[in-house]
């Protein structure tokens, strides 16, 4: 998305560690009329699906998953995370390794919420080793629910997430892929 | 707001302790569509305040936030809680006691997103005992922005956020009160 790729030059930031900070439109400060754009974009790339409910994962996934649900018309599930879970056998439980953070965390879904026969398309505004998102379709699998497609806001192409997905048959779309942030300079693949 | 008065009764589930379990459309599945109805209920409530930032906490606030900004058109800055601050100069902060959870958290915000000169709408999912609302009113004030409003989903009118905030000179408004939720019986204040 041409855009995004715009967004992500002239506002985004390269840190140390490979981090590239968008927290003034994606992860803190929201600019909402741009998700709403890029939750269409998303509609556009999976309409076809047969989508009937949107998973993400807190926090930064949620503002751009709710955005796409406007299009598709279908509920948002949110994985929520946590230090450690309770034993609770109304829960659909993994757990995450964070290469950012550098700690493991939970995350837990209501069985309420996630069934078989749902078709999923799951929503995350980054995808760089892929544990989280490793963990999202584990969850979903435990549900019996299909995943049907994956859509990220910003792929780190030279970590090996998006790779791993992929070969794994799953029917991944990034709006923008980041092939090279060396030096600062942010190199686009061209994914049109 | 008849609506959300409607779905708490045929959807909500009371709880031991005063918690209200609105899960399957506010704070776990979200509800889109109506979340989108609320936001529009929010802008008709404080349209006039020449509202130009919407500040909301993770995690249950994002999504009603970013609804309602589609309709003022200006950005949503969500404050993050964390375990502890590390001592940044770049951020506003404060601490919240969690009567739900029996704990403390610290919250913080960039002071890049927040500014002298703003005129913020706060919106959060849920008002009780209003320590979290305090802390970021208290936030807010310390970025030098006003806070014009302070829009609210379901308020427990029976804890004593809401008197002190509205006593405190702010314009809060609660898209529905509960009054008294004793034995499961959910009684709303009449607040048309």
């Amino acid at each position: 998305m041409e855009k995004l790729k715009k967004m992500i030059n002239e506002r985004g930031e390269v840190k140390e560690g490979n981090v590239l900070k968008v927290d003034c439109f994606l992860n803190h400060q929201l600019d909402v009329e741009f998700l709403y754009e890029m939750g269409e974009e998303l509609y556009r790339l999976f309409k076809d699906e047969g989508i009937t409910k949107i998973l993400t994962i807190e926090v930064s996934g949620i503002a751009i998953a709710a955005m796409a649900a406007l299009f598709f018309k279908v509920p948002v599930v949110f994985a929520k995370k946590c230090e450690s879970l309770n034993l609770d056998d109304d829960i659909y439980s993994g757990q995450v390794i964070s290469y950012t953070k550098q700690k493991k965390y939970d995350i837990k879904i209501s069985k309420r919420y996630l069934n078989e026969g749902d078709k999923l398309l799951i929503i995350d505004d980054f995808l760089a080793e892929g544990n989280a998102m490793e963990c999202l379709i584990d969850v979903a699998k435990q549900s019996g629910a299909e995943v049907k497609g994956i859509g990220i806001v910003i792929e780190k192409g030279f970590q090996p997430g998006g790779k791993k997905i992929r070969e794994a048959g799953y029917n991944l779309k990034s709006l923008a892929v980041v092939e090279d942030m060396k030096d600062g300079k942010i190199i686009f693949r061209d994914n049109n």
